[in-house]
């Protein structure tokens, strides 16, 4: 075996392992994701429909052909907002039955990695089977390079100096809110701009910030692109497409 | 050479490399910093003087015995304030310094690994390094798991749910200010907070958080401490010290 492997380690029975699988480029995996993901009687995995999901996609040349894979169609991903009761009712229907699947492997002595873009903890989805599951089975959360790290890497902007304060705002904020918050922080990130580009756009404008906002879409993956959010204008982009402002704060 | 090993790649001659050695853990270590740490000619790190430097200590199981180490000792960490002018002076000698002893094993065709605790883009010392150094040699930065990541992970916690707003605040903003930003957010992470603990904790009792608080030391590694803030009272701990406070946004 040799010193990584030896390092990452591998999975025990029965256990649900979240395992944050980092911001695209497979490098940034942790060594303890990939002893697990190597090591794991079930991969599980969360996709829009029809699609074969971004983090499997990330982890694929790890993957053990005869491992077993349990994909979770999301019901909704962003066709209708999280305010509509029917968003509510059919994504805890799908967290419910989604758990059950993953209770019953575990309950079988199976030990099951479900990925998690970036970090676990961090607005992922494995954060709703955590809730649901962590009481009755053995639980580890391996962390993962987030998205952000990803992308602010990718720029090639440092995104914090100092004592400069980040921000992580949703897109989905209404405008003003936006704009207020984004100049009560020395430095952001914006996160699911996707739709919301027109939008996220005026708002960073509004706060003066526009000679300094970068936009990602893909960071560290294959089709990244990352230009100026001048630039970008309001073509939308992906959900998971990030705007940063990066902070100017302590040189020494 | 194994999965592994090939998928983290190794150095190239007279490179800098910034690489983020994650939060304490070595298991979270990234593979493409694994694979750079075990194939540069040197190795740099900062530490504070006298100390074997976190960095380092961290990726000690990994270090080639025979690879060529460059310490950097930092003239100060926290023993005098960022007003004082002469912190000033001092650090910024010291990168100078610093950076022309990175810049001359660069120039001989060396490849330097610099070390950086959590992510090299996100309050490090590299940045500094990176800042002068980037347009005359070829630097490639490594993200990493923040230290944040691998404490929200051990205190079992996710930080952000939904569409939560979530800060990241250092310890040395003024209580009141301090308490303003923590009423302005869903989630927050305080940095930085060791010898400030005591105002920091005033400012999120002001704040109206001291329940959801956590303090968390050395998350990740050996001597990890884990507590609620209510209980952590005013002991001064670690510089690098950290209090979550978790969101509470949107579960499904």
């Amino acid at each position: 075996m040799s010193a990584l492997e030896k390092i990452a380690g591998r999975a025990e029975p029965g256990t649900l392992y979240g395992i944050g699988v980092g911001p695209g480029d497979i490098r940034y995996l942790t060594l303890r994701g990939a002893g697990l993901l190597r090591s794991v009687n079930v991969i599980a995995y969360f996709a829009k429909r029809g699609r074969a999901g971004n983090a499997r996609t990330i982890v694929a040349p790890l993957l053990d052909e005869n491992c077993r894979q349990l994909k979770f169609e999301y019901p909704y991903t962003d066709e209708i907002t999280v305010a509509d009761p029917a968003y509510r009712d059919a994504i805890s229907a799908f967290y419910a039955e989604t758990a059950s699947q993953i209770a019953e492997a575990l309950g079988r002595g199976h030990s099951v990695g479900l990925l998690a873009e970036g970090d676990p903890f961090f607005y992922s989805s494995f954060m709703h089977m955590w809730h649901r599951l962590e009481g009755d089975f053995p639980v580890e959360v391996v962390p993962g390079v987030t998205g952000m790290s990803g992308c602010w890497t990718r720029a090639n902007v440092p995104i914090t100096w100092g004592d400069d304060i980040l921000s992580v705002l949703p897109g989905t904020l209404p405008e003003d809110a936006l704009a207020q918050r984004l100049t009560a922080c020395d430095a952001a990130v914006i996160m699911k701009v996707g739709r919301n580009l027109a939008k996220v756009r005026r708002a960073v404008e509004m706060a003066g910030l526009l000679d300094r906002a970068i936009y990602v879409e893909r960071g560290t993956m294959a089709a990244e692109r990352i230009v100026p959010l001048r630039e970008q204008g309001d073509r939308t982009g992906p959900y998971f497409a990030m705007i940063l402002i990066p902070g100017e704060g302590r040189r020494l």
